[in-house]
């Protein structure tokens, strides 16, 4: 139904343990930049730091279910990628990927986000813009 | 079976986000820490980087599933705990919680771990030391 | 004439770089974790939390000055000291020292702090409480 | 001499403190990954990775001046800049910029990096090649 949303990365020193490959930790980094740039997409005017910042909404995520399959080493080339497998009320649940170049996966996640209130980190409902824009999907050639 | 091993923590600030509570990925950092620790007090004389630096073992997470119940604050006090559930030929499995001083549970996970060589990153048994420390369970007081 | 304020610490693997050493912006979390420990230890009522979180004050850095003289590697044991080296009106300087545990300086930096308000951020005055502490010096045994 | 070396970057919700400004240690990290896509930039055949990885050579940093001028918020555009002052036999010094879209200089820093052996830990001369590209400048449109 939604078409994934998907950004080339490649594998920073930064992001590398002492064996050379990525620190684990660092994969929650990068999809939860990677949602933030799918927020600035899907909401060009607030962008997902309009959300946090100017609404004072939060999106914690409450359940994670992540496989590892394959390393990914400093300097390897990989997309990273999300897709919307359930939209609620107050809640969504998307899938992550991360693949090499050729294809292989090397990380695949289920992550569930609950939209919250800053001020009580209560949960709220999704903001209507919000969403409409993932109902839309994703603009041609986001 | 196996006594739990906890440490106690103070929130950081370095550990919280612009919502002023965990960013999520700390607490993997965290627990890689914990991990550390562990192994430190199961094998007083190699060390958790003895292991990975002289042996030339790694310890990868192949599989996570993860449960985000409350936020923990800036300054909050909490316990992170780890337990083994599962103990294979060339993997483990831990349970994890991060716990209040209430006792309130913030996070629940469960970590497979699989035994790896740094030179092959293939699957290697679990070193006899570490296996056999295990098994005992850790030492009185640590 | 302020007696320097210091912990011990071990370096983990998750502070550690492909090369097996502290990645430096590492160094930098490790030090502002100690002036929070130090800020918590001078104000144990509020805490480091309740100066950022309560009184939403803000401790920006403004000017630093580093050397790194010794690398630091995975498992080593170190010392990480912070001493006052001037406390203004609105502003202080802190030496750092970290150091091995046979003494060795590995790094050493000055930073420059000024307290802020998180509602403007610009400068305000050091609150009397914290200017207070500083000048007494730390309670005996922190 | 050399034309300084820039990339927009945008700041990500995973970079910001409680305060909802740039953590001060992330700027280190985000010129880590400016400096590995300079060096990509400059040897596009092994790239940075192929130095660290595959020569063994390490680009460790000895000293640091940093004034932090102005701060950064979650979700400013800004522009990342480097600049080679100095080209020694076995060390460089960089300068390196933040600004924001404004041109307003956020934060200014001088870096010297050691080239160094990843067996030894001790310096060695920079490589021909990097040296001729550095001295080359970089490519027209880089």
């Amino acid at each position: 139904m939604h078409t994934p949303f998907r950004r080339p990365h490649k594998i920073h020193f930064s992001e590398c343990d002492p064996a050379g490959i990525v620190f684990y930790p660092q994969y929650f980094v990068l999809f939860n930049d990677l949602i933030e740039s799918w927020v600035d997409a899907l909401l060009p005017e607030s962008g997902y730091h309009g959300v946090i910042g100017g609404r004072r909404l939060g999106m914690p995520t409450v359940r994670l279910e992540v496989d590892f399959k394959a390393i990914s080493r400093m300097g390897d080339q990989v997309w990273l990628e999300l897709q919307v497998v359930r939209l609620g009320a107050r809640s969504l649940t998307l899938a992550w990927r991360c693949t090499g170049s050729d294809g292989e996966v090397r990380m695949a996640a289920t992550q569930t986000i609950v939209m919250t209130s800053l001020e009580t980190h209560g949960s709220v409902p999704i903001p209507d813009d919000l969403r409409a824009a993932i109902e839309r999907g994703l603009p041609e050639g986001a």
